[in-house]
């Protein structure tokens, strides 16, 4: 047990976890089994993933909407392999005021279907394409083991939808897409990601192909932190979605659809955080610099004034483009050293001590989140150094996440060597492999060690990935390296 | 009907506000009766709306939280009113994950309930109050006589939800939300609005006392804008929510809780628009400045970079604190006119025309959405004039809101005058009439005229409301005039 009572992530990462995101006041169990509420802590982290998305969808010329949660159950039924993957997770609505429905209502757990139904009344032309429509919204998949942020039954996400008149531009667009979710898990998240596609059997139930991005945890499992899936015309010819185009020509719709959601603050969580508490990247952590007054009675009173005062500079002279996100901590009846534990655990970025000698000097001491060395700094350079210091941690999570991730990846060509790594339970890193192709094969290994295919590489994290091989289980010819993970 | 196919207000106001919204893109019908799709027009409406609140909440020391979509039947039971007001609106899931449930789980109709049984958990000490919480949702209650925006089985709104050591920190709490509620819609959507008290029969399932603003309409019906409750001590009793206060003493905890709605956006459109489509307040308006390049080949190409320089110019000198949002017209084959209709109808506040003699001249021509009048401005002062017509825009919706208000809100003292003024089925504005402050006599008016207690006016229109008088409708004394109105 850590100083504040967290199991250590050596003795048992996953009850590390799980203490972590609540006693860090990020979310807490709700009544209904398989359910979170999100407290104001880890939803501002949300709230900081979800301006930094929405910029940058914003951008890219998508605009937000909303569609509705209840969805017939015949609209699901429209497309095979959609309603296969979707149905039995589904949360059934049956009554409603005080009747009993004609038909049953299911809770959305992804809107592909009531979207398409939209969009074949909005689309007769090549005029009314493309369509680029995000929402922001809650979805609900039946799932009984709760593992908050990660695996919930209900939880938060943004879901694109898109049409287009045809195959390369909805192509085009999976791949900008893809692209906004690298930026935002490598650039905000400081969380390293595998650009990929999926195999055939990992693919969204629905969809031509599928794009997707994996982060590794500490505990070197994989984690899906976003997809992005190319559709085809699959959803166009369920709902009957036909187009004119230029020359009078009728033809179905390309469509895209893309998502990430909650899981991403547990993503964050896993990749950055230690036994003393969080630890967040600058550009999402809900409090980038705390400021801790020292002193009793007239002591405190000077050094809360100048600590207000520091704030305010700090706030003002901002970071990365915005306002900095400033906490003074003057609560008076807890001591600084509990204050001290209380924002290692909340994962403040920066903190900084001012206590009456401190003032006396010109000084104030700093200390960050990660490195947790102290220096102390005069009161006419903190805001600079601050700021500084906050760039430096956001580049530096990124690196010690990346070198993890480099440690953990490892090129294998032999079944046995294979077998061996991904043997016991934990996580094995990324295991780079020839593989066959074949859905057979994937489903072999995995029931013989719980790795799946994480994606196909778009670019190889080796050059010689990209060469040609034979398969580690099957010996059959294989075009590529593919990455094998136990995944979360 | 108007020249967009769009029935006039005069000959049906009701068909005239459905038609609009829908051929405004603001909204259109969901496969599912009762639901809407908010369209990216409309969303964006209530983005802007979002961003004003959300701005004021946590200036006022608010965070956002999530809690569940999903409440669990015995919840509900818990708070006597609560449940008689709320159970028979609710959507019931009685299914997932393909089987049936042993308790059915209740779509939230609002979050009192298992916000409250969460407040239990984390509330022991005064330590731990206030909690001021709001959440952005969806709410589903239902609902069959569908109107877009105004009434829908789901709806998207904020809640607040926040716990207080005692009744006049929750008393002032509520007060404070209020205000916030009436600067949203005076200040951002140009809606003056009656601020006051509802009556123990308007109150809120469960609430002590429900604080309310009210708008006007064109068709003279009144509009409930929004509602902040005292919820006294019901819910903490209901839940056991008690907390130790500094001399160690156990008491229950004191509630308020208060939203609004995407009900706003049909409010706006009903206060301002008018038979060519929406006016909107620039404030919140998605399309603030609309420029519309004209003529053809070498000269089309002359216009529409003129067009989009201008654009980037008023974007960069901004309007109100941010970027102005400006948009470029510049669809090839479709004509000026056809541009004209379009951006009328969906409400651009400016529009530019910038054709090859005026640039020739170094001028454009500046028409105001409200008021029609073409003015030919130069192009180095075009920036200054449009950002001084869109605040003058802004101010004078709000006038002219309040000018309808004004002309229709009468004292009237008889019974006679009083059934006469609310005889045939339209709005007949406000009516400030002395009320004896009985439920019975309150509910043999609204059941004899349609006619109900808006609300019981905090500061009074005319200090002569202040004065006490004769219920109009049995004479027995009133300490001062409440508002009735017939309501949507």
């Amino acid at each position: 047990m850590s100083g504040k009572g967290i199991t250590k992530r050596s003795e048992n990462y996953s009850d590390w976890y799980n203490e972590l995101v609540v006693r860090a006041n990020l979310a807490d169990y709700a009544p209904v089994r398989g359910c979170m509420v999100i407290k104001p802590h880890g939803y501002a982290i949300w709230e900081a993933i979800q301006r930094a998305l929405d910029d940058m969808f914003k951008d890219t010329g998508h605009q937000n909407a909303y569609f509705p949660l209840l969805i017939p159950e015949s609209f699901l039924q429209k497309e095979a392999q959609h309603v296969e993957g979707f149905a039995p997770q589904c949360a059934v609505v049956t009554h409603g005021g005080g009747k009993k429905l004609e038909e049953p209502l299911y809770i959305r757990p992804t809107s592909e279907t009531v979207i398409w139904n939209m969009y074949a009344k909005w689309i007769q032309s090549w005029r009314d394409l493309p369509i680029l429509i995000n929402q922001w919204a809650n979805v609900v998949r039946w799932e009984m083991r709760t593992r908050l942020f990660l695996r919930t039954m209900e939880f938060l996400w943004q879901e694109g939808h898109t049409a287009h008149a045809t195959y390369d531009e909805a192509e085009r667009e999976s791949l900008t897409i893809l692209e906004i979710y690298r930026k935002l898990c490598e650039d905000w998240l400081a969380v390293p990601v595998l650009v990929g596609l999926k195999s055939e059997n990992e693919k969204f139930a629905g969809a031509d192909h599928t794009y997707c991005i994996e982060a590794m945890t500490q505990d070197l499992r994989a984690i899906q932190a976003g997809t992005s899936h190319h559709l085809g015309q699959n959803f166009a010819k369920a709902f009957d979605v036909t187009f004119q185009d230029k020359e009078g020509k009728l033809d179905y719709v390309w469509a895209t659809s893309w998502g990430v959601s909650t899981r991403l603050v547990g993503t964050l969580v896993m990749a950055h955080s230690d036994d003393q508490g969080l630890v967040l990247p600058p550009r999402v952590a809900p409090v980038q610099v705390v400021i801790i007054p020292i002193g009793r009675d007239e002591q405190r009173e000077k050094t809360v004034g100048a600590a207000e005062k520091m704030a305010l500079d700090l706030k003002q002279a901002g970071w990365d483009g915005g306002r900095a996100r400033v906490h003074v901590d003057s609560r008076e009846k807890e001591s600084p050293g509990f204050k001290f534990n209380h924002w290692e655990l909340h994962g403040a970025c920066v903190r900084i001590e001012l206590g009456p000698r401190d003032l006396e000097a010109g000084t104030c001491v700093v200390t960050r989140r990660d490195v947790g060395q102290k220096h102390t700094v005069s009161l006419e350079e903190v805001v600079g150094f601050v700021g500084h210091e906050l760039t430096s941690m956001q580049s530096a999570l990124f690196e010690r996440a990346l070198d993890l991730r480099r440690a953990n990846t490892r090129r294998v060509d032999t079944w046995a060597e294979f077998e061996a790594i991904f043997e016991g339970e934990g996580g094995a890193g990324f295991v780079m492999a020839h593989w066959d192709g074949t859905t057979e094969t994937e489903l072999a290994i995995s029931d013989k060690t719980k790795a799946t295919i994480r994606c196909i590489p778009l670019t190889p994290l080796d050059p010689s990935d990209d060469e040609p091989g034979a398969c580690v289980f099957s010996g059959q010819p294989s075009a590529r390296r593919v990455a094998f993970a136990k995944a979360y």
